[in-house]
This record gives structure tokens, sequence and C-alpha cells, in this order.
């Protein structure tokens, strides 16, 4: 299991931020999100460090549906990064941060009407306008609201990049952004131009997720700014600013090199002022929306061992105390992860298993195939890199309770979203009349 | 769209248990899961009209994971059905509704001790073990309070029955249960004899799911009372009752044709009566643990439209305001769904379209490809056979609220779980000190 961040082994017990595994367990329980502090602080310095320009602003928005607590908002904030919501509730949950609602962008594909006033209400920076009826009820809430909202448009570039791979296809038919290979959209422009309460900013994309290959974001760069040379050449110079999306890929197993993040940032800078020149272009600013790479690498999920089987047809297993409820990647999306005994980080992984949830489901594994150092009842598996998409995408399946998040930092612990109660996961629960 | 228990087109308008779809939206907003209650009952009643034998007691146990609310339990309860949990979350919300805990049963393949002090706390009906550890957790736990607990052992019977198909194979290697072919079973059989606070009541197994074909379930019964006879010639005649688990086959969309719950319940006694008699064998008791079929037809999700979209690779998308966090089946197991435009029941269907989701994600397609009427804005779509494994597997990915669920009968809407609100969902949530 690679080591990330503050993780170190102190005589055979992994610490995290300075805490050791055993002392989490026994103060929080399991199964734990654990979020080491400096580590999403490093990876955010990264962003600042690799993604600025002299030539145009720069914006780092952190895409919250990765991971989304009061305890994260704080750490965005400080560093000064803006905040991605995509839907009401992830805007409640950032307003109830006390974030700076000016420095908030949404996206998503299906705007409530609920949402959309929300987004007024709330005065945040920009909505990333996804479709032509959108368009039309933003305008229509903005007046009746008499107020006037920044708004990108996003756009479906016909990239589609990901998984190691680098597919320029079916994109076309993603549900997401107005194609820019179809007439239709100078229609969009126009509505968009004329909706006296839209102040249009520019274009927004998002090729795709766990990119590795530079070369995906620079055909995108060369995209996006053709097409917005092309809206200036005939609806004058509208176009100041371009959104890039997130999607650099992050470490999960060896099959993964992770795109180092100051590295990249730097690369698609360049990239991004090298081709302004040529096409002798301006642009304002350019933001991205970094998410799963700020924060994956630094959460990790601690388990407590209940039991191990080995099967008739010889597999070992490992029964932990959590599974899909808590991350339901392995099941959705076939995601791998690295474990260990993190009791017992100085002896040799020896056993190959499964690493097996509680769930009543087959298919609830959590690692597939892996080797660890022996297990026994009690002993603690980590699985690192749970950080982003694991405590969001988390269900009450099987009764499962969602786990608490702790950050981790210099030795302190501090609970940032508290363990929910059984009576939690029923107060909505009513009886009713047979 | 297939029509199921109560639904009924009233002069366009789609109705469930004599309330119109129209009113359900308005008075309990969307999106909405409604659960037909009197085809709930008629399901059932089904069951109880074809699982009862003269030759031994039978029970049927509805399977909570599939649904659970204090709603569900009163209607199981009424019945006199028992229930299977598989968690302590699970207990305690079966526990909160009232329901009689001497008729539950406590399923799972890595029960915590706290769960097994729970089991023996709330006084249930019979925990069914899934491996030695467990044994040996129950010994100890009811020792030191002094109380003895029924016990099944699930067993491994190497049959891997699912989904159309009919496969002996790789079930040697499921997480539940022990294998009958490996000789450590008489190990684990004579662990449970002796541990004189367990009072051993025999064998259960479970299949696979969404099983359509009876020869499955007869080679279980085969191969569950061979087994039986075998450990009663070892250890005495000590198995009284056998669990045949669940697994019948329901409608999702015409590639499937719905087993028969009455007709096929029947069957099953009838083959398991012949089997007896054959072997001269005798059974106290045996016992299924239905959930799916149940309540799978009895639920629908109702969503409005928030937007339409015609991609430039060709695809119509009808966006509607739910998607993968309340029904994660499409995208997890690539689950098919029917659809229809529930106010436009007199519309013939004649748009290919897909239905998305509004999560920020590719993958959430509701219904892929799937022939309804030309949808706008503000319509209502209603996906049918959501009833099991929707509001339990329900997430708050992208701070989606978890939508309410209503019953209806006889033209009457009870809420039976709330619907979410944005505060309920960030209730844990605190503030850290940087």
């Amino acid at each position: 299991m690679k080591l990330f961040g503050t993780m170190n082994n102190n005589n055979g017990i992994l610490e995290i931020g300075g805490i050791s595994v055993t002392d989490l367990a026994k103060q929080f329980k399991t199964p734990l999100y654990i979020m080491d502090q400096a580590l999403i602080e490093k990876n955010i310095e990264k962003y600042k460090n690799g993604f600025k320009s002299d030539l145009f602003k720069t914006a780092i928005v952190y895409a919250s549906k990765a991971f989304l607590s009061k305890g994260i908002c704080q750490i965005v904030d400080k560093y000064g990064l803006d905040i991605d919501a995509v839907s009401g509730g992830e805007l409640y949950a950032i307003k109830s941060s006390n974030f700076p609602m000016d420095r908030v962008h949404m996206d998503g594909n299906n705007k409530s009407l609920e949402e959309l006033e929300m987004c007024i209400d709330y005065g945040i920076d920009s909505i990333i306008i996804d479709n032509i009826p959108e368009v039309i009820n933003i305008q229509n809430i903005a007046s009746k609201k008499d107020k006037k909202i920044n708004a990108l448009l996003r756009l479906n570039i016909g990239i589609d990049a990901h998984t190691h791979e680098y597919i320029k296809t079916s994109k076309n038919n993603s549900k997401f952004g107005e194609s820019i290979y179809d007439n239709k959209i100078y229609k969009t422009m126009e509505t968009i131009i004329n909706s006296k309460n839209i102040n249009f900013l520019g274009f927004h994309c998002h090729i795709g997720s766990q990119i590795f290959d530079m070369k995906s974001f620079y055909e995108a760069i060369d995209i996006m700014l053709d097409f917005s040379q092309k809206i200036s050449l005939k609806f004058g110079n509208i176009v100041k600013e371009i959104n890039l999306g997130g999607g650099f890929g992050v470490y999960y197993t060896e099959k993964d090199v992770a795109v180092d993040l100051e590295e990249a940032s730097k690369l698609i800078i360049k990239y991004l002022e090298k081709s302004l020149k040529e096409k002798s272009m301006e642009l304002e600013k350019v933001s991205i929306e970094p998410g799963r790479s700020i924060v994956a690498n630094a959460g990790s999920t601690l388990y407590t061992v209940g039991g191990t089987k080995e099967t008739y047809g010889g597999l070992k297993y490992i029964f932990v105390d959590g599974g899909m409820a808590d991350n339901i990647r392995p099941a959705l999306y076939q995601a791998e992860y690295e474990a260990a005994i993190v009791n017992k980080m100085n002896e040799e992984p020896s056993e190959d298993v499964s690493i097996a949830g509680k769930c009543c489901e087959s298919g609830d594994i959590v690692v597939k195939n892996y080797k660890i150092a022996k297990a026994e009842i009690g002993d603690l598996v980590l699985t690192p890199t749970t950080g982003a998409y694991g405590h969001t995408m988390a269900s009450n399946y099987n009764k499962c309770p969602i786990p608490a998040v702790v950050f981790v930092k210099d030795g302190k612990a501090k609970i940032s979203i508290k363990r929910q109660s059984y009576e939690d996961m029923i107060i909505n629960d009513d009886f009713i009349e047979l």
C-alpha cells in the first residue's frame, strides 16, 4: 500500500496527521473516514503555485461534489479558492459553512427553478448554463428579482478523455452542455446575449475524469479558444473567461501514475499563454474545477476486521465493518483500491485476500485479490484514496449509518461530520394508518 | 409501460391507489416514491395462499433490506409475516415500528458484537449464523447474558442461480455461509451443537436474486434436504427447519416474465412435500425470505421534467429532477426500467429518449432508449418497479435530499417517510478548528 501525505509507519502502527490509527479507532470507532488536512492543503498549494499567469486572472474552483463538509469549505476558503456546486443541497451546505457566496459557481444539467432562485438569492458568482430552457428560466427569475447574474455556457466540445484513454467519440451524446458542432449553438448564444439579466462571461467544458494524458487538455484548450474566437467574431468580443473543468488523474493503485498537480497546472498555463499569443487572443480569466485531485489521496477509510473466511473455492476473505454503503465505487465503477492491516505495518503482506463489506450482497467487496499481512479479528484495515466520492456517495443501504469524518493534523483529530446514529436514519419515518 | 396493481389510466392521467399522479406531485412534490399499498398486500396474500403445508409449519420472512419503513413493518405485521434484518440499523428500525421482535431473524456475513448483543437484547427469533467466528461470538455474548438464542446456519450449497441463468459455478467463492462441500463444515456443526447458549434449528441458503427458473429452487431443495439428512445421521435428528432464502424474479421490462408468487410458492411446497416423503424425512418448519417480489412492483418513482435536449449525436434526453441518488440500480447493475409521461397516458409513445437524472455524472441515466410520449417541461415521468432497492439504496450524492415515500390506497395518500430537508443532510456537519 502506497503511503500518502503525513502517513507514517510508527513502529508498525500507521499514523496519519501524527495520530495513530489505533487511537483514531478507539476515539471515533470504525468505519471512519480520515482526512489528512495537511495533504489537502498541500494539494491546494500545488494548484496555487502552478495555476497562475501574468496574462490573465486564474481561479481554482473546488468541485464540492467530490467531498463536502463545513471543514473542507473552511480550508478552501482560507486558501482563497472558489467552490463549485451542482445542486440546491450543495449550495445550502456551502452557505451553511459561511463560505463567501460570491466565490461560488453553479453547475448541472437540470437545475430546478428553486435552485436557480437560490443562485440569485444567495448572490453566487456565476451559473454555468447547460441548455436553452435554462437560459429562459434564469432570465425570467433574474428579471423578476431585478438582478443580473453572471453566466458561462457549458460546451460539449466532442472530446471524451477518460481513464487512461484518449477517445474523441461518443461524447457527442453526453447529457451535458451544448455541442459546438451543432448550428443551434448560435441561436443559444443569441438568446443568452439578448437576456438582459444575464451577464455572459464565457465558456465552460469538462472533458472527463481521471485523465492522465495532458494532450487531452491541450486539445480541449485548442477547441475552446478556436470556438471562442469564432463566437467573438460573430457576436463581438464577448468571451472573457473560459473554465476548463476538472479531471486530473489521481493514484488509486499501481496502474495509475498520478498527475503532478503543480506541474500539470503549469503546463496548462504555459499552453494557454502560448496559444493565446499565437491566436492573438486575450482572456480576462481562466478557471479550473479540481475536486478528486484535491481530496482523494487525503482521505482514507478505516475499518475493523470482524471475521475471516477461506471458501471451499480457495478464496480468502477479510470481513470489515463497512463496505458498499460507505464506498460504492468498487461496486459502481469496478474501482480498485489498495489496503493494509494498519496495526501490523511491519508485517510483510503475505496473503492474497478479498476484503468484503458487511452488506447483504455478493458484490459488496471493497478490495479484490490484494496482498496484505495476515489478518485477525480486531485488526484495523485501511483503504487509502477514498477522500473523493466516498462520503458524498455514501448511502444507508442495509441501514448502515454513515461513518464519521475526522480531519487530522499535527497530532490533533477534529470531528468534521459526526457519525450518523440509528435514530438519525429514521427521523423522517412515520407510522401510517392502515 | 406495463401498469401494476391499482395503476389506472383515468382520462390520460395515471392514478395509483385511486389518486392521480398530478395530485400526488402537487401535494408531495417530486421526486416521490409511491407505494401501492393494495399491491403490497396482494403480493403478501399470494405468498400466504401459496406457501403453506399440512406437513410442516411455514414462515414467510420479509427481507427488509428491499424496503424498510414503519409503514411496511405495520403491513407485514398485520399479515403475520416475519421480518429479516441484516444489520443493527435494520433491527433498530424494525423495533421502532413496534414489530413483534420474536418474529425477527438476523442475517449477514459480518455481524458485529454490538449487533449480536442487539439480537439477544431485543429478543429476536433467530440468528442466521454465517461462520465459525460468529458461533463463538454468539455463544460468548449469550452465555454472559444467560440467554439462549435460536440459530440456523447459512450454507453455501454451490448453486449460483441468477438473472435468467442457471449456473452452478463460482458460488463456491461467495462471501456468505459455509460450504457443504468443505469438510470443515462438520467442525462448525460440532461447535454449534456444543454451544450451550445456541439452540440450533437448521439450515439457511440463498441462491440468488431475480430467479425465473423453478429448477434452481428444486435443486436447492434437493441439496438442502440431502445435506440435512447427512447431518442428522451424524449428529442425531437436529435439523428441524430449513430456510430457502429469497429470489423470485420480478418484472422490470419486457425481458422479464415475472414469477407468479402464489403458483411458485405452491410449486416449492409441492416439491418439498414430495421430496420429504421420498427421503422419509420430516421438518418442523420451512421458511422463505421474499423482499423484492413483495415490494418492487408496488413501488414507483415520480419525477418532473425540468428540461429536454437533443444532442448533436442525435440522442433525445428528458431531464428529470432525480436520478442515481434516488435510484442507483441503473448505474450500479445496468438495471433497466420502463417509464411513461404519466400526465399524457393517452398520447402514443412516439419518441425514443434517454431519461437522465440531474446528478453531475454522465452515467446518471434512469432509463436508456425507451419510447415515451413527447415530453415537455413540467410533465411527470414515472418509473414503475422501483419499490425494492430504490429508497433503501438512496444516497445524498450531489446533496440530493432523499425523496418522500407515500403509501396510497383507496384514494388516500399517507406519508410513510418525509422528504429529507437540506438541513437534515448536514445535521452532523460541524465547523473544525483550522
